[in-house]
């Protein structure tokens, strides 16, 4: 019998992931391509799948019916049970019956999964938060995404739409948030948050290396880093603000999941990870309960741009 | 053969309620004592349980041999499954097995759960939560408690100390909660958070019908119904006050839980709920997603002293 295969995608709003994993969870070939390459306007993100599934079985050479199921992150809200697309605020699908699509086209099962939900269940499974029976997910990049594992299970709440936890309320007299709210976390601490306070800055006159960058948007996790490595100021403030929330949210999450992990991912995590939890660390006593901080551990991620293509696995090999 | 009971108890910082259940879930028995009364000094509350037992067990005239199991409530951090008090704020115990005292004094299994842990679960299974997967009880008294149902089953997280919802930060630089932080829900929205506010209304001249009863302690929840009833603006201004961190925390809770119901509970509730729900429900939509929003209903506790009672009733029949 020939070796079989599984297909996993993380798509986002500017760029879709593609893996193939064999049956040892190996990835043995992998593709990544801008969401608009190729002339696709945003209404043909489907297309674009399509395109990374092809293209991967393409340069694997490895035929369709050797694939055994197809799993995508879809950054939004999602019915995960029926594979509908409910809404995403970066894509143009509402309603949409991605999964059914996907089987039609490809005649294998398509399962979905919230982004930050498929990360942290990948960590989870396969990466730093494995072994932990409960986990709150923290990750920060250009929002804060959440995703909780419970009971060793994601918990996913009424109708999958659980996790929110860039959207708790730090201070409801902060900055505005992009979901209406003032002083979310997202606010302080996410790139759109830390642009924000830096772009402030520079607008009293203050020099910062990232002054350009977050002129008209978010600046790069990756200049970030640079920035941060070259001493500039306002860069370390908006980080030290970012881990002061951060500090403050975790010390809430703890003291309402009593979790055995809390663990920290995404694009700035992978980029400045060390001066982030380092920085939450020599905060979060102050706000959270000792006696509950005792039994917590706080980590990195440790599957980088992967932990979703690992989580579209786990959600695959739970759907089997 | 002979009818069965269960003995349910919910032991306080400064009373112990027992109720004997009978087959039918009927409470055929109650009582309600002090846990100071009869000289009992602090260290003397097991004395107390010990003598609610008897005099309920006297005045019902079932016998011990009828009661198959008796489970209790307790204020703190416990370790539910070995029946062993960690830590209690208010009572004496510090691992202290008394499950197994309990077991030596009266000869059948004795439960313990953390106290609005149970509330939570009596009104999951024989209350206003009945029905409802996923559930955020918020339970308002001398403090603000918390107890969460998620996927149809009690969450007790890490080491049964989940659950601490009162212990939110809302506000990093609030007032100073009994925790040792600022800010907390609790600060606010308790009948400590209320009484420290008019407290300092008063300090300031202003009259209240509350203003002895706040002098050094908190007010009763009767009173605080008289004095809302009787138009005390200083009362009304803390219960806005109240509800209105009661609305922000309950809109981080939506974003965190897309549960299907959020409940509030306890002796505020009990005794001036419809006024608070009204309040939160007129503020909680700019606290949390309007997507997640749609699919969570709100409402007030119907067991009210029993909630607890009942809870330990679960608790035994989830342990039979």
């Amino acid at each position: 019998m020939a070796e079989t295969y599984r297909i996993g995608l993380d798509v986002g709003g500017t760029k879709v992931l593609g893996a193939i994993f064999d049956g040892e969870r190996n990835i043995v070939h992998r593709l990544k391509k801008k969401s608009t390459e190729q002339g696709a306007e945003a209404e043909n993100v489907e297309q674009v799948i399509i395109n990374v599934v092809e293209e991967l079985l393409d340069s694997s050479g490895i035929p369709l019916d050797q694939i055994t199921a197809i799993a995508s992150s879809i950054p939004g809200v999602i019915d995960q049970n029926a594979g509908v697309v409910l809404f995403t605020p970066n894509l143009p699908w509402r309603n949409y019956d991605i999964g059914s699509a996907m089987l039609r086209r490809f005649g294998v099962p398509f399962f979905i999964g919230n982004d930050v939900n498929l990360g942290v269940l990948g960590e989870y499974r396969f990466g730093a938060a494995r072994g932990f029976r409960n986990v709150v997910g923290l990750f920060v990049g250009t929002g804060v995404g959440g995703g909780l594992i419970l009971n060793g299970e994601l918990y996913t709440g009424n109708k999958f739409k659980a996790g929110e936890l860039g959207h708790m309320t730090l201070d409801p007299e902060g900055p505005l948030c992009g979901c209406g709210k003032r002083g979310c976390l997202e606010a302080f601490s996410s790139k759109q948050g830390m642009s924000a306070y830096i772009r402030k800055q520079v607008s009293r006159g203050r020099g910062s290396l990232l002054a350009k960058a977050v002129q008209e948007g978010v600046f790069k996790s990756k200049k970030l880093k640079k920035a941060l490595l070259a001493g500039d100021a306002v860069a370390m403030e908006a980080v030290d603000r970012a881990c002061h929330y951060l500090a403050v949210a975790t010390g809430s999450l703890i003291n309402i999941f009593s979790p055995d992990l809390v663990l920290y991912g995404g694009g700035v995590v992978e980029a400045v990870g060390d001066t982030i939890l380092e920085k939450i660390l020599r905060e979060v006593d102050d706000y959270c309960m000792a006696e509950i901080r005792s039994t917590v551990e706080l980590k990195n991620a440790s599957l980088g741009d992967d932990s979703v293509l690992y989580g579209a696995l786990a959600l695959m090999e739970e759907q089997a």
